[in-house]
């Protein structure tokens, strides 16, 4: 029997150059930042990372500086969803060469599919696939919301845990009371505000956007859920509400948390806010207040560290 | 003063071996057919030729292959929307070298973005970009159904038609009537059902995916529709109807009519129906009554042609 | 045989005293100002007459002073459409009683339903109705769209004419397709732009709302294009075009088109501008360029008579 | 300092005859079974009463007769809301004077607004109204989902707590951050599946439909909840999850709740399932199937006391 995979596994944003290549030692400080705030897993390519939107020169680089930063100090997942069926599995191929552990999988993302499609995609995709397989539930950008019959497909077909990023926590609680019995599955959170709730009633982890910038927070709030111990859980609560209050509504974009996140990061001499279009990095102003808020809300206490 | 970009304009279907490689016995079977039909243009690597969902080798290949083959008969468009910015760039620049006429672009479809998200993408894009451009709004697939700011900003940076796939014939006609004025500006419907209303009032072409099964019909339709032959147009527009409800209505997934034109092709001899995932093929069931339909709808006289 | 529905059928405006009774002067002014401009039948308590905000009592009053003042001179259709479904059936009688010639019906706008819960609502309601139905499709308002198979259900129960408010054209051609053997049922459009399409490809008549400023533009563009007068179509067709751009689109709340019609017709002196809540007058600025601009329009020639 | 309204609040089902008149017995019979379970408060004319289906008369003779049966002994909130402008405001003071306590007002359900436009719906409504509000966010029903800048208007305006039945967790979470300093406003959660969450983390009591059916499982939650028992919290929550799994999910419409909570009182002998277009009752075979569901659930002991 695996153990499930489970705790704080931060969707790592990706470091990048003016000239849109990999900033490698913006990657080994991002890096060394999560890992000395104690996280369980790093998951790279997903929503956070800007993975869709990265060259294919440049997610291959990523996957391969990562695993060998990272060195087996922790699980690296892989996220290779692409609306493009062969390079699914080229990269699914490419991350298993390079030693990551967990590959991540939303639906193709161009064409509008039923559930039963999206079932006849994985039945044909999962066998294809070298590495235990995430599936990732996020219909703001993949249109389709995966039901409960899909994810008992997929897990028939060996799946080995979902992240849920729908923002549907009725659905997610289903879905938990569902796989209750099955102790290989693993149940792991996409939104920040749900973690202790969802930690708290039988979920195994967490994949948090914050956890780029306050690492060590959310390992905290993450051990204080499974030990329920609900005082530190309401106080820790709170500063992720703030975080979610004071740094991502800084605009209204639907992307805000990803550009406050990245350059939130930048703020903290960490790495640059360089993103890849669609996505925009916040300008100077924007910038300014972003530095105010994120020193009261104490970048040193909650990163875990002292390397301001 | 360049001529804008008129007539019919089918997106063709890629024909695939079962191996998903290109099959270059069929796309010169289908190029000969559309040709045949009297196409003004063909649009190749759009959401009929499941374009987002091929390998980047098989897109690569296919537009080399329709550019040998098509060899200046007629204009070529080149689908080269993705979610990957770079990748958007580097299809351009190939699809330009093979010696491709137009790039087709959509917005880049993993993020939801707004419109003024998409202005500040095209205005880092378009200059990067060495054909002409042809903008593609079809939200259902892209989650952003492109506002008249956003399509103005677009023809101040170059643009030279709009391809309109939304749905939406409202706000189309406000865009028509904004650009009146501009004579080097196209607009090309996407919803064959419109085709007739869109040319008659100003309107200048058509990508119609039925235009795969019989491209003839539907440059006889566009012929009436610009010459305003009210009686040929209500005789061709009803068999347009006809191919609508009789053929595309087989099933009631998001993609029908995608899969119908594949499966026609292949009960015509064309082409075979190998579809890439997440889209599937016809099962034999229902390719027997599409078979059917289609002699009922009368094949030969609406391909053009005889080549049954 | 009956003959079937046609014509110009503006969604009349409800006028309104500042303490929100009936406005009957004003009533008097718009039905004189409507009729003189040739329209072919009024439609009141529709969603532009603002039907669902409005007290019962003042609805009632609306129906006994409008069969009053129009007395025959064209039909009167009157809007029923209800959550409560007693409410519906108790109105639809006292319509009848008042001489209303039309009952127009759309979904209960409360709950979300499915077709096969609109069939069954109108399944037992149809045959309470002591008049000839229309059927209305604004999902926009209702959530629900109706479908084809929902219009024929509701066909076979007795409905007179579906009223199409859904923009979907796709649909409605459709939809107009199934019905073209049947004469006796009609196809009003509610979109002002597809108007002469809808006509021309076979529909019956317009429930537009800016027949409320501008009567008669609408009943020479019905007129054109029943008559497929191409060039007097192409002509008028672009005034519409211009009164949705310069009139409708003041503000973009999903409702600028209602609010700006009831400030048209304060403008031209017919009736004042009270709306009810939730929607709301537009202040004075906006109406000073209201003003400006529906005098560049040419109020007079479009209103087809000289009040001002 | 008012204390807030909190507890468990049954969003009561409307007891009716085969006529669509009140069933008295039926409602005394409900509120006894609601009482004896431990309601802290009682909640009609709302979504599970199918309040806005009702007739006028109805509304009326239901609010007189819950106060009259209720006598004090339990808080009463009645809802108010409407398209009808006027229509609400009369019901509100036809709530007062019949000796309820609480009004219970969602936007008006017609009309697409933004919202600022409910913003100034509520600035014109509020001080009309004659007893407490409560705001109720059901954009699944009103097409609005008010957010955090429109609640806050409102409780400027004097509401006294916020029933939310949006499904958005996320958005309940930062609105309760945002009136956590606010002693005399609740938070009422519509939810079944988060109420514990709602409860541990702040919140003040919910609005459970299956409350109608265990009025006493939702109450022994409550208190659990509220007293951070986990133990006991996870076991009742498990029993609210399969009322949710078995009784809920016996058909897919919307509306599935609602009629099996009504249904399912039928099969207790409480009151008759008659349920008003377009809502439809269980056909015979569900019934039995529900029959058997309750009673593996343990009507008695989830009920609370023994009157099967």
């Amino acid at each position: 029997m695996n153990s499930p995979l489970k705790g704080v596994i931060p969707p790592m944003v990706t470091p990048l150059l003016q000239n849109l290549q990999l900033d490698v030692n913006g990657l080994e400080n991002l890096i060394s930042h999560l890992l000395q705030g104690g996280v369980h897993g790093i998951f790279i390519l997903g929503t956070n990372g800007e993975g869709p939107s990265l060259g294919y020169e440049v997610r291959r680089r990523l996957i391969v500086e990562s695993c060998r930063i990272i060195d087996g100090q922790v699980p690296v997942m892989v996220g290779i969803t692409d609306s493009s069926w062969s390079t699914v599995i080229e990269m699914a191929h490419f991350a298993e060469q390079a030693g990551a552990d967990y590959l991540v999988l939303a639906p193709p993302y161009y064409f509008p599919i039923t559930q039963d499609e999206m079932i006849g995609y994985l039945e044909k995709l999962i066998p294809e696939l070298p590495l235990p397989v995430v599936i990732y539930d996020i219909p703001g950008c993949t249109k389709l919301h995966l039901n409960l019959k899909t994810i008992q497909s997929a897990r028939k077909l060996g799946i080995q845990a979902l992240k849920d990023s729908s923002g549907d926590l009725g659905a997610l609680y289903t879905i938990m009371d569902a796989f209750k019995e099955d102790p290989e599955f693993s149940i792991i959170a996409g939104a920040e505000l749900f973690m202790s709730d969802v930690l708290m009633n039988g979920g195994h982890g967490v994949v948090a956007g914050g956890a780029n910038i306050f690492p060590n927070l959310f390992v905290q709030l993450y051990e204080a859920s499974i030990n329920k111990d609900l005082e530190t859980v309401a106080r820790l609560r709170h500063k992720v509400l703030q975080l979610q209050n004071s740094i991502y509504m800084l605009d209204d974009s639907p992307t805000n948390s990803i550009r406050a996140i990245k350059s939130s990061l930048s703020v903290m001499g960490i790495c640059s806010d360089q993103m890849v279009p669609p996505l925009e990095s916040f300008p100077e102003t924007k910038k300014k207040i972003l530095a105010q808020r994120l020193f009261q809300l104490g970048i040193k206490e909650n990163a875990g560290y002292e390397n301001q």
